[in-house]
This record gives structure tokens, sequence and C-alpha cells, in this order.
């Protein structure tokens, strides 16, 4: 085949793919938002049917030569090089499991994702332990197919990470471990932060209408995006301008839904910033797991929970919850934000804890893969790492072992990506802090222009470059924990007077 | 091939067929309602290529073999014979289009939409009117494929209501003409029902709070439904226990939202009614467009606009709107629900005058067909047979020509189903008012034992049986639209003392 010819039917087969994709996608966002539960099983089935269509799609060999050899081809441009390359290391394993197999896992995880709702409603961990121990047996039995020798949650962990490994993690949550445990131990033996006037009682509809105030601050508009209710928050993204975040709102907690919703569109500028000539390709994702949550968890914590941020907003706040707020300084609620208290949940943990939520989930993903845990009991060893890490005492399931939908859906070795994110955000700040100034940006309500130094540095790059090279080219060294230890160390000593 | 593996393979493809069309409807409610505007190119096209892979799977040559085979087959059960002779009429039509037209005609329905959209909201039709030449032109493109000679909007309305053509529609308009423009006559010069105190102010949110209380009361509950809102009301399905309706709020009419949400689960229940072990099946949907309109306008009409229908749920009414509705007595309220006046938009209007606005629709689409009109100012065509009619002044492009949705995705032909529609649940609550005592049951809250009437002698068919065939089983005798006629003339003689 000429080399036109051979690059046509690349790029048809890319749009080809992106169609699925979306229609996969869309199906998702419908079943996590608004579907009737009634129809679950009949829509599931049928996703896994679409599911085996686009695997047939993407396994097709005569596809898997024409990537094989663009992706040294020199003649081609680095674009195509690069996209060749990644799909490679996709298809490399995906092409070696039989179809059969692929659909009933795809099944099994869409049937997951209900089991867990299911247990999470009753707390109960009983009723999804089965379904939990058929989805690491059927992960296994699929990365089994794989010619790679090394263990698998090493090949997990590189999945959802390019470029890690248990040694690498292993490193990094010892670092976190020995310079976060003493300090959180400080934090809690000093004097609390008044944290008690974030959970009174704040009425939804009214968190609704500040939220429409808080989108328009984060530049979230119509025109590119759409903010639905779910469960779990999360986002997912069709294109340059259509990208989706959730949120959920509880009315005893007026922080949640806000902060959950800095962080999500976070991650929905990022995608909506990428070089729309990537749309529909495999260029157009953000680069890796820990990237994506670097910039949400950026936004959230770097940026969302300064006061810098709330100088605008913070009265409008106070507009809509004039009994909760009306006597609470901006210095008091921003304090707030930021108090560290060992808890249960890790959606709704401070920065200073989160990173040991994370721990405990990749101890736990860690001992599942190596043989050393079981499914069985699971939600006691769970309880007693909480207890271990933070001295906390899980009342129920619901709180405890069922808080989380991704292992519902076999996204084993993604937690630890958001610990990693975090510190990856730590080092765009200090360089970003360097360039422009960050507070006073906020405080003005340009919010926008904070978001323009990463669209420049970190966004429109989308996969182009590797997640290292995303790193050296903005901040001007390779990953570094240690900004990110200095800046909890740093923030917390100040905010416990420690 | 063995009969055994001839039915499994015949099968496995309407499953798989199911699982496009189920991804299609969800892109659909989708794009409708809520996706970001901004990605409607993005997502069109790979709608399109969705639909061209749809189209590459119905049209596979060795299924029309089964199909074909199957539909005369005597010794496969009534319901694959039945389902091969549907899928047989639909692909002996399909089959014959050429794969990269039909995309491109897909492609062409999906713009239009976006283009239809953008006229109205400017209210200027010359914006809209080459996308809808467009439109007609590859419409009678892709019918001139077809082995038939019969005029293509004969053609048409065949394909939206099996068994009809312009000769029976000629006729059936002829008598509605005959019998209702006289009445309209007299009903124009009569004493007009009073119906201001509907369109005083009625704040959303408290159109929203009474909107859960009629859903309840329509027993459409979370299970197996999903309400949401979008410029034009509609209802799709996905399967038994997922139909999806959409509603519009007008903040200076109470009516609206609550008559088309009747309307819509209309449509609904008749799908979420239909025997179950055709779920997925061409059997599982509704028969014919004219019967589905016959379940909604039946709900909306011969039960919503009752006395008995509003005992229970207009004191609730009048709890959420006691300024505007406090001092209205129901049977004021009832009547004004009732009132006919000859009007602008179809959606909004009266039962009687209703039909004309059918009639003009139906003259313009044969016009456009048979060559007598064209797209060029045809806006002016509408208003004066709007004129002619109904007698009334069409002001603008908004709320005259770009006030429907439908021929901005070619459905043409569709329009006259729902005149013939309202004509069918005439005859339907004849005979169900002889069975069951429908306004006791309405005004006691049992809305479902009313659906349950129509459940055994309508819905639970799906396409099992033709549409002559339901109407015949459930009254008796064929199809008569002088209960229609009579019904009308009947009420608004009492109503307005003729």
């Amino acid at each position: 085949m000429a080399q036109k010819e051979t690059l046509a039917r690349y790029q048809e087969w890319i749009k080809k793919c992106s169609a699925y994709r979306m229609a996969l996608s869309v199906l998702t966002i419908d079943k996590m938002t608004l579907a009737p539960q009634g129809g679950a099983a009949f829509r599931d089935e049928r996703m896994a049917i679409l599911s085996g269509e686009l695997f047939s799609i993407r396994t097709d060999p005569e596809i898997f030569e024409i990537i094989k050899n663009l992706k040294d081809d020199p003649d081609a441009d680095g674009d195509t090089r690069r996209s060749a390359q990644l799909y490679y290391k996709e298809l490399e394993n995906e092409r070696v499991i039989p179809k059969d197999e692929y659909v009933a896992f795809s099944l099994l995880v869409d049937q997951g994702y209900n089991d867990w709702l299911k247990a999470k409603k009753e707390s109960d961990y009983s009723l999804f332990e089965p379904t939990l121990k058929k989805l690491i047996e059927e992960s296994k039995k699929i990365y089994g197919y794989r010619s790679s020798k090394a263990p698998i949650y090493d090949q997990m962990l590189d999945d959802y990470e390019p470029g890690t490994s248990i040694e690498f993690y292993d490193k990094f949550f010892d670092k976190v471990k020995e310079r976060l445990i003493p300090l959180i131990q400080k934090v809690v033996k000093a004097k609390q932060v008044d944290t008690s006037f974030l959970y009174q009682t704040y009425p939804v509809d009214k968190q609704k209408a500040f939220m429409d105030k808080l989108l328009t601050y984060l530049h979230f508009d119509s025109s590119w995006g759409y903010q639905n209710e779910t469960e779990h928050p999360f986002t997912d993204w069709i294109c340059e301008n259509d990208c989706r975040v959730t949120t959920k709102y509880l009315p005893d907690n007026v922080a949640s839904a806000m902060l959950s919703t800095i962080h999500e569109v976070g991650h929905a500028t990022y995608e909506h910033d990428i070089d729309p000539k990537y749309d529909g390709m495999i260029l157009s994702d953000g680069v890796s797991c820990a990237m994506h949550e670097s910039q949400s968890r950026l936004c959230e914590n770097y940026l969302g929970r300064t006061k810098a941020f709330w100088t605008s907003l913070y009265p409008q706040l106070q507009e809509e919850f004039p009994g909760q707020l009306g006597s609470v300084s901006i210095d008091a609620f921003v304090d707030a934000l930021n108090a560290a208290v060992p808890s249960l949940v890790r959606t709704e943990a401070d920065e200073l804890t989160y990173p040991l939520h994370i721990l405990i989930r990749y101890e736990i993903e860690k001992g599942l893969f190596n043989g050393s845990l079981s499914t069985e009991g699971l939600n006691k060893t769970w309880n007693e790492l909480y207890k271990k890490y933070l001295g906390v005492d899980v009342p129920n399931d619901r709180e405890g072992i069922l808080q989380d939908v991704h292992w519902s859906d076999a996204s084993f070795g993604y937690f630890p990506t958001y610990a990693l994110g975090s510190a990856y955000a730590a080092q765009f700040v200090h360089t970003m802090r360097k360039d422009i100034d960050v507070d006073k940006l906020l405080a003005q309500g340009h919010y926008d222009q904070v978001m323009g130094w990463l669209k420049e540095h970190v966004h429109q790059y989308g996969c182009r470059l590797t997640p290292q090279e995303v790193m050296t080219k903005a901040t001007g060294e390779p990953f570094d924990p240690d900004y990110y230890l200095d800046y909890l160390e740093d923030k917390y000593t100040r905010l416990y007077h420690l």
C-alpha cells in the first residue's frame, strides 16, 4: 500500500474508533447519572456488544501491521509516529485477548458497578465480595495473555502511569510515610482549626444557586461543558468542546460539592485545552492519570483552598448562606477548608491526610495481586489499615471499603496516581508562581489566566509528549517529590503553629 | 444451514442491531437535552459513522436471505415469522441505498437539527431553507432507489403508518374539514371560555414541584423512566424498563408542561407495557406512529382534560399556586383546559383545532413532493394556510414554519399520523368506557387501572399485530373516523352551549 493510502486507512480507523469510544462514553455518563435503574441489565448487555465491536475494530491485524510500521517510520510526521507508538503499546496487549473473553470481561465490569452500588446502598461488603473476587481473577486472566513477564500489578501501574512500577511507588510512599506521618501526629496534637460552621444545614437548592456562580468563576460554560449529579463525582469527555463533570451535594457539608467541582472542572479544563488538531485521536487525551490528577488537584488544593480564590467568591457564598456564614470571616473560612483531621472517606479527606488514604489502597492492591491478601474479610483489613495509618475506627462498609467506585470496574493500579498527581502539582505550582502572580489573578477573578499558564505548559500537548517530558519542559527538571512534601510541611506548620 | 443455527444467527443479529440502536437513541436523547452545543459537529460526524456501521450490519446480504426465508417459513413460530416480515419490509427498501449516501444522509439529518435550532432561535426561515431544500432533495434520491413505483409521498405515508396513502388521508381530511370547519366557526362566534388564569406568571420551580406529583399520579417512576427538559418535548425508549420523556416549562402557561407530560408519558407507558419477551426485537416497538399517537393523545385529551383526572390533583395544584388558582373552581379550570381557540402553535393547540394544524402540514408536504410547492417562500405559504384554515395571522417564523422539529430530520409523512392517532383514540375510548368506569378510576387515583385496560387491549402486542388487527381486536370493528368527529361535536357543542 502506498504511504498516502496507508495514512488515509489509519486516519479512517482512528475516526471509527473514536465514534465507538464516544458512544460508550455517553452511555457510561448516562448510566451513571440519569438512566432508569430497571434498564441496567438490558443496557449492560448491549454495551458489552459494542465494546466487543470496538475490540474487533481495534485488533484488526491489518491495522496492527500499519501501526507497527508507522511507529518508527522516518517519513511519517512526529504526531503520526507518536500516536502509532501509543496505539502499538495498547494494542500489543489487547489483541492477544480472545474476543469472547474480552466481551465477557466488559459485561462483568458493567455489572460490577451495579453490584457495588447495591452493596454500598446496603453498606454490606459481603454483597460485593464475590464480584470483586471475580473481577480480580478475570483481570489476572486478561493480563496473563500478555507477553510481559513483569508481575501483573507492575503492569497495571505502568498502564495507568507509564514509567511507574511497584519499585517506584514503594520509594515514593516510603518518603510520604517518613515525612507525613510525624507531621500528621503533630497536627493531631495541636490546637484544632474550627470547621464546625462548614457542617451546618446547607439546603441543596441554595448550594446549587451558588454553584452557578462558582462555575462562572471557573469559566466552565454550556458551550463546552455540562454538570450533572451522580453518586461518585467524575469527569468524562468526548472532544475539545464536550467535557462533562458531575458532582454530589451533601446537605450538611457546604465544602464537598464546591471542592469536588473545582477538582472535576480541573480535569475538564485539561481536556478542553488540548490542541484541537488532536480531537478524536489518541493524542487528544491527557497524557497520564497522574498528570490528569495533578491538574484537578492543582485546581482543588493549590488554587481552590487559597484566600485569593475566595476573595470575590466568599461574599457571594455568604449572601446565599447568611445564617450559616454571615459572621464567619474569610480567613476563618479558608483555614477551615484547609484543616487536617484524619477521617474515613477519601473524597472528603484533607490535603495532608489524603496520600495516606491512597497508601492504604496501594498496599491492599499490592497484596491482592501478590497473593498476600484475599477478598474474603478484606473489609477487616481495610479497617485495620485505617486504624494503623490514620488512627480512625471505620464504623461500616459504606464509609469503609465500599466508598470508592474504582474496584467495581476493575481499575486496579489507578489509585496510586492520585497521590502522585498531587505531588506533580506541587512542582508545577512552584514554577508557575515564579512566572505569574497567581494570587493577584485569582483575587481579581482571572481564573482563566491561571489556566492559561497551565494550557501553555501542560494542557496543550495532550499525549504528544510523555509525562516525564511535560514535567521537564514545564519545570526545567525531572519529577521531585520533595516539592510536594516541602509544600505540605510548610503549609501545615504555619496553619497549626507547629 | 440448519434451522437451529439459522435462528441463532438471526437472534444474534437482532441483538447486535439493538445495541447500535440503543447507542444512537441515547446519543440522540443526550444531544437533545444536555450535550454542550460546541461539540455538536464532532458528535454528529461520529453518529453518522455509527449509523453507517448499523446500516452495514442491517443490510448484510446473508441476513437478508435468512429473513426472506423465515418470513414465510411454516416451521417458524408466529413471533419469528412476524418479526421477519417486518424486517423484510424495512430492509427491502434499505439495502438498495449505497452506504456512502446513507451515511451522508444521516449526517445531513443530524446537521439539520442544528440548523433548525439556530434558525428557530433567530426566528429566520431563510437560515433553514437551504437545509430543508437539501433534505427534500436527498429524501427523494433515497426513495428513488426503491423498486416501488408509487409516488414518493405515498411511500412515506405508508412507512409511518402501514396501509395508508394519499388517497386514504385525502378522504380522512375531507371528512375532518367537512365536519370540523363549520363547528370551529360556531365555537369562534360563541361566548368564550375564560382561560386567562392559565396564562399568569407560574414560576418554573413551582411547576417542577407539582410535576413530581403529576408523575406519581401517572405511575411514571425512576425504576423505568426519566424526565428531562428540551426545546421540543419527545419520548424515546431503550427497553421495557428504560423509557425517557422530556418536557418544556413555560413561565407564563401552567397547562403546557403538564399536558405535554401526560402526552409523552402516554407514549412511554405504551412502550413500557409491551410484552417484555419482545425486548430488543422489532416486535417491541409500538406498532405504528398513529397507534403510538393514539395512546399519547388518549392520555392527554381523553383522560388528562377531564374533571375526573383533576379531582385529586387539582387541589394539589392550587396548593402550589394559591395566588393564581386559589379562587378558580375545578369546573372553571377543566373548562379552560378544553377551550378551543384557533392559534399558532401546534403543540399548544386545543383538541378541536389541532387536526387543522396537521391538515396544513399535510397539504404542504403533499405539495413539496408532487412539485406544486417549493421550499422558497414556504413560510409565506405556511402563513396563508394558517389564515385560510384557522383565521390566524402568523407574526414570525419561530411561531410559524419553524415551530416543529420534524422536517429538520426529514420526517416527512409523519405529521398526518398525529391527526389519525387522535381519531384512533376516540374509538378506543368508546369501547373502554363500556368495559370500565374510567371517571371513577381516575377520580380515585387509579390511573394505572385505566392503563391496565390499554395494556391488555393495545400495548402488550407491540408490533405482533398490525394496527388494523389491534383496532379490530380491541373495539370489535375496523377504524371509523366518525367516533372521533362525533366525540368532538358532542363535546364542543356542550362546552360552548351551541
